[in-house]
């Protein structure tokens, strides 16, 4: 699985993969976790192929890193690598998913 | 023009408009302004069809407001919103542009 070096991670890029509701919640869920998390566990309203689909845009923007484990495909957030390139961003998107989730009763 | 009221605006739909390099560009240009700036000032190397579309983009996800002054078409950010609904979120993408476009040489 092709994942982009640090350096040639884009914000537009790491933007555009947010602005999924879908994968921002796979996001959040990672963030929360603060862990390797396996595709398995997570069961999105959606086909295995849209599934597939959201976690290569994650992982080809450089918002996640994916690896075998054995048989299982385990993700984590690219944290280290994406608050040296843009500090407190992550962050600040988490919070807001996370407010907004609470406004408007998602969560 | 139709503006979502600040309750309306979504954190996608914010993400969404400003992973355009395009569209990015227009609000780093506007943060640094500080004030409303005429559409006939921003000259992006695109149509004139497509800059209004990336305007509208800006202003139908809440991140700007566009109104008429005589026959100028005037942009303003909605700092208060957004600063509002997304603490720090703003400021953080404009940071994160910002030390892009110094990384790439853009700027």
């Amino acid at each position: 699985m092709e994942h982009p070096p640090r350096d040639d991670i884009r914000l537009e890029a790491v933007l555009h993969a947010l602005s999924d509701p879908m994968r921002m919640s796979v996001v959040s869920t990672l963030a929360t976790a603060r862990e390797e998390l396996s595709c398995s566990l997570f069961d999105l309203p959606v086909s295995k192929s849209t599934t597939t689909h959201h976690f290569r845009v994650l992982r080809e923007s450089g918002v996640i890193q994916q690896v075998y484990r054995g048989t299982a495909k385990m993700n984590g957030l690219r944290r280290t690598d994406l608050d040296a390139l843009f500090p407190g961003l992550l962050e600040s998107v988490l919070t807001a998913a996370g407010r907004q989730a609470s406004r408007l009763g998602d969560a």
